[in-house]
């Protein structure tokens, strides 16, 4: 290449797919104010009142909440790891893509590692958990995702926290999709380590990834037998660095932190319930439009996630160009499949600050355009907006 | 805490300490662009014109030259877990906390460590780095730092390159304070890896961690007998992510990418050898401002990193009490030190956007102040900024 490169151009969007999303243009003019040091008295402000928001956004009293500086998976990664070591043995729900790179990242720690498996589509089996925790001897974890965000399931937590608690095993949930979106509440669920993602519900830029470990947690990291495999991810490290020893580990991403801090905010101004109330009404519109259409919404409504809507992709279709030209005629972005099921389904994320009556209306009408004009002709002209309004509308 | 937090505020600051830095304003502007998607082919686009950038920066032609995605430290443990696994050996030149740094993750690699240390303020010597690369049987690594941002030495690398090849070992340095504010040859210099960070002379917000990796080091990757023991920080994946495969690995920091991509293109815009004349010549002016206040630069001026100023603080001060008057005074950050030299040395950076005469001028006349109100008089009014301000008029 080594042309000459141009300033940014950035083509509008309306980010509909399962993150990241639309961002509010406060917590973008939050992200661009000037830097402070990571040690300017003013930004150790900037982080306590972070680690005050975190810990109301994962309904904690837990003295950990803060961020870890890398995206989602660094969260994931650094949960796992300071958890385990070589000599434990863990238990991993798999049923979609996040699951799989737990068991991934388990593999890496020395541990042993028990899958317990169900079809991409479905949420853990309580009973096939059980029995896989019974046969680890003495399992020391035990790690499912509350929203498989390639799948669209929603993992019912209640009975697994009781699994774990039987076997004396701490409870590792991941929250990239559900944290903002949905219910995550912690403590009352038995959670002793959850983490997150900054750029789905929480709707601030990729980059960050919410954590958060209660006492018994902390508690197992101090009486790991070796160091973590990772420096940059050892929580033992983070927790001295946002705690009251402010023990300098890395220079924190500021800009970042601000962008955290006004999302946050921004959230808990709205207020967690309200929040929850709106993800599921634009998730509900959205589901009845698409079923208006004739398009199959195959997970059981009971485990579905609320706003991330999985749509089997119609008959005489092509995947990859309604998307291309919902991009290029709508400038909207929805997403595919993933793993097995690559073109078979859409993804349609309404996250955050994309979660609004105007995307799903819009994203309806796109599609029914984009539809004619692909041939495909299974439904009723205006059947879609009809539904999704009436929800709105509350008939 | 749980009151009302209320947006943020960000009070003026000149930031002057070792990193992060002032950024220019038109980084925060193209950091506060709106989300595209990390599959957006638009943002494809801005990956690869950030590829040709950050070649161009390194002065390499390696295929691998990206960012990784946390701050600098990511990028040293992305460097190292990747070069190294058990069985291996690997030689690390220790003379400042970034050195110690590098062999702490060495240690949790699982391959043996070789530490060749001089004292804090000097730099590594070849002959003793030579006789550690013989004492390991077979070394895989020889790992350095160029410029040691704990000390402000900056360590020649000729003849440690040339010791690394005849040891058939990988050399790896750390450029995290030198790479954009003065000369970085990762390939005359025979650099098989480098690493860096967003927020030093590359003048981004922190965040971010440029790596490089030429053939020779892909190759080693590529033979690696076990796993990475880092998922999020599997270069082999970051290689698939950034090339030709676009093989989805992690959300990118779509921000943060924009706010580097922005950061490089003004610094090439700028031209390197003009960057490095800049850096060089604010770091001349300052120090003859110190140096005509009488006040010690200890490092021995042939191994100063020209942009990183370290200042011995002179009897009579208190390090804290002169820090927190120009910060409430001036809004002027200084670094203090590190380990052993805590109290000891101010570290004061004139990194990217920072290095400016304004900010030489204001620091030498705020330093003036301070130093009267705290009764330390061993210099002639005057005397600093007239030294400077010779170094700028030529004289």
């Amino acid at each position: 290449m080594t042309g000459k490169i141009e300033q940014l151009t950035i083509p509008p969007r309306t980010l509909m797919g399962p993150g990241p999303t639309d961002v509010d243009p406060k917590v973008l003019a939050a992200m661009s104010m000037p830097l402070l040091s990571h040690l300017d008295p003013h930004f150790l402000k900037i982080m306590n009142e972070l680690l005050d928001m975190t810990r109301q956004v994962f309904k904690t009293s837990n003295t950990f909440a803060a961020p870890v500086p890398g995206t989602g998976h660094a969260g994931m990664e650094a949960c796992l790891i300071n958890a385990l070591e070589p000599g434990d043995t863990a238990v991993v729900g798999v049923c979609g893509l996040f699951g799989q790179r737990m068991a991934d990242i388990v593999g890496r720690t020395g541990a042993d590692l028990i899958v317990v498996e169900n079809a991409w589509g479905q949420p853990l089996d309580p009973l096939a958990v059980n029995e896989a925790m019974n046969k680890a001897k003495k399992p020391k974890l035990l790690a499912v995702v509350h929203g498989e965000t390639s799948t669209g399931v929603l993992q019912p937590l209640g009975s697994l926290s009781k699994i774990a608690k039987e076997h004396d095993a701490l409870f590792l949930v991941d929250t990239v999709v559900t944290l903002g979106g949905c219910e995550v509440r912690v403590d009352d669920w038995g959670i002793d380590i959850a983490y997150s993602g900054s750029q789905k519900c929480l709707s601030a830029p990729p980059g960050l990834a919410p954590v958060t470990l209660n006492d018994r947690a902390v508690e197992v990291l101090k009486n790991r037998k070796r160091k973590v495999q990772s420096w940059y991810l050892d929580l033992t490290m983070l927790l001295q660095y946002w705690g009251k020893e402010r023990f300098y580990h890395h220079t924190a991403p500021i800009n970042m932190i601000y962008a955290m801090h006004e999302a946050m905010r921004l959230l808990l101004e709205e207020g967690l319930d309200n929040a929850f109330a709106r993800h599921a009404r634009h998730g509900r519109a959205l589901s009845a439009g698409l079923e208006a259409m004739n398009i199959e919404l195959p997970v059981d409504p009971e485990y579905r996630i609320p706003h991330l809507v999985v749509a089997r992709i119609p008959e005489g279709l092509e995947d990859a160009k309604v998307r291309r030209m919902l991009v290029e005629n709508y400038g909207i972005e929805i997403g595919g499949g993933l793993g097995p099921s690559k073109g078979q389904i859409w993804r349609i994320g309404l996250l955050g600050y994309s979660a609004r009556e105007k995307n799903v209306l819009a994203l309806l009408a796109a599609l029914e355009d984009i539809f004619r004009v692909q041939g495909y002709r299974g439904f009723d002209p205006g059947a879609g907006l009809a539904a999704a309004r009436a929800v709105y509308e509350g008939k």
